[in-house]
């Protein structure tokens, strides 16, 4: 099932997208259980809502044109946004040695402040003038995990979904610690779906990356230095890991960054975003000022 | 003024501290506009809340024992908890020459699962033998800004608290980045007030920490690198800072991993932890194993 986080003039509404349209869940489902908004549907867990939303789509009468929807981003309320370096071998090799695989994932953070919706407008920050993209897989938590192994971690995966992870290489490379180049207002692009985890394997997903229309990244997912359970299970052993959490997965190579100096063509305004994954979709964002 | 985030059977409540006690202002206040939690006051700001609790204050008529409330931590729903590395010159010199005076702050993040209140438990996370403390001055926000000046900052702060950073230094170091050494559970004690910036100012203030009551650090925050006001500029310059952020601003010297390795007695159950400030009070909590 598809999940999308609808904006609308009542707030954010959570949409079922199927190929007749749209179905509004709230409009349509009579049973009070039934979650109404993406955050309710992901603290209900994927066991608990999927029969829910499935009869929501059995009974459906009306469908929305999905051309015509106002998007939010895919998770409006994550506690924790986690990030991912250097997680694909081809990108470690254009960061021209700085990295080395290591034994543990490279984790930084971003705040909800970051979260943009597909078809939604990157921000570039008015301090920064080197902005680059970084097409990401995004694992969408379902229930509440500590302590699991990477065995046990994909039961606690609701979905995946596609992020842009947005940063400002100036900021992020002005100290150690990167998180002021990371969380800048609409850095985290989210979307366009949460594809459920039991249509969904996070093995073989196919990534890639465009701006303007040029395909600049690609990846699978199978090439992670640090696949997707073993994620989970590293960052449910440093903290509780709630629904809603959501974790970007790293970039494969083709950055900006990574590209020789006289190439390095920096966002500008205009600039459109194309973040695909075959199963998941596109999430297009356009570049502005802030 | 001195405000505490209770715990109730009722959810989190607004109090004020005073010589004659805590006064609960959802028990005392009877117009509506008055805020009821810690969250709303902030939200309201510092300019409009003042009046309203100074109100509630000099009409109240009962008084709680401050002995026996329950702390909550003493901001419960931030965006934001930003962090600053290595910004007391006496700490950079206990690091051993692997920091030099950065011309911006070092900055990484905690979430809201690392919150713990005054006279609460520091959990030790079980992939960890190596946990450490770290007194520091908190920043609470009061209104919302971006790209504001140092000089303009000071009117964007509600209050002043104390944290504890407490640091998982083997999650911290194994990579680049230190967020999963930093955010684990219960790794942020808040509190135990927020005391008003009208009373209070960033300059002078006097922090010790303590464990098992042996002090291990003290600093005055003029001994900052990058200041208070400088710091809420550059982080509203990343991003758009909201009431409720919190900034933790750096630690003085005598951090565990600063003594020497055979003096580095790594927190135990049972030990206990303070930190001190001579007008925000005394933040205690207690270790134990998760």
């Amino acid at each position: 099932m598809k999940l999308i986080n609808m904006k609308t003039p009542d707030g954010n509404r959570l949409g079922i997208l199927t190929e007749r349209g749209v179905i509004d869940v709230a409009a349509q489902a009579s049973d009070p259980a039934v979650p109404r908004t993406v955050m309710q549907a992901l603290r209900l867990g994927l066991d608990e809502a999927l029969p829910l939303l499935r009869a929501v789509e059995r009974d459906a009468t009306a469908f929305l044109p999905e051309a015509e929807l106002e998007y939010a981003p895919a998770v409006d309320d994550p506690e924790k946004i986690f990030c991912i370096g250097v997680n694909y071998r081809a990108h470690i090799e254009e960061t021209r040695g700085s990295f080395t695989p290591a034994e543990a994932p490279t984790v930084f953070a971003k705040f909800r402040n970051s979260l943009a919706p597909h078809r939604g407008t990157v921000l570039r920050n008015r301090r920064e003038t080197r902005h680059d993209y970084e097409a990401e897989i995004a694992v969408v938590i379902g229930r509440r995990c500590a302590y699991v192994s990477p065995e046990e971690a994909e039961a606690y995966i609701f979905g995946y979904t596609l992020a842009n992870d947005i940063s400002a290489r100036t900021l992020q490379k002005v100290t150690s610690q990167w998180v002021p180049g990371k969380t800048c207002d609409t850095f985290c692009p989210l979307g366009p779906c949460i594809v459920t985890a039991d249509v969904l394997s996070y093995r073989n997903l196919h990534l890639t990356g465009y701006k303007n229309g040029e395909k600049r990244q690609e990846g699978w997912s199978d090439d992670m230095i640090h696949d997707i359970p073993e994620l989970v299970s590293y960052l449910s052993g440093c903290c509780t890991l709630e629904p809603g959490d959501v974790i970007l997965t790293g970039t494969p190579a083709g950055v900006i960054l990574g590209r020789p100096a006289d190439r390095q063509d920096w966002l500008q305004p205009g600039d459109v975003l194309d973040v695909c994954e075959d199963t998941i979709g596109i999430l297009t964002v356009t570049v502005q000022d802030a």
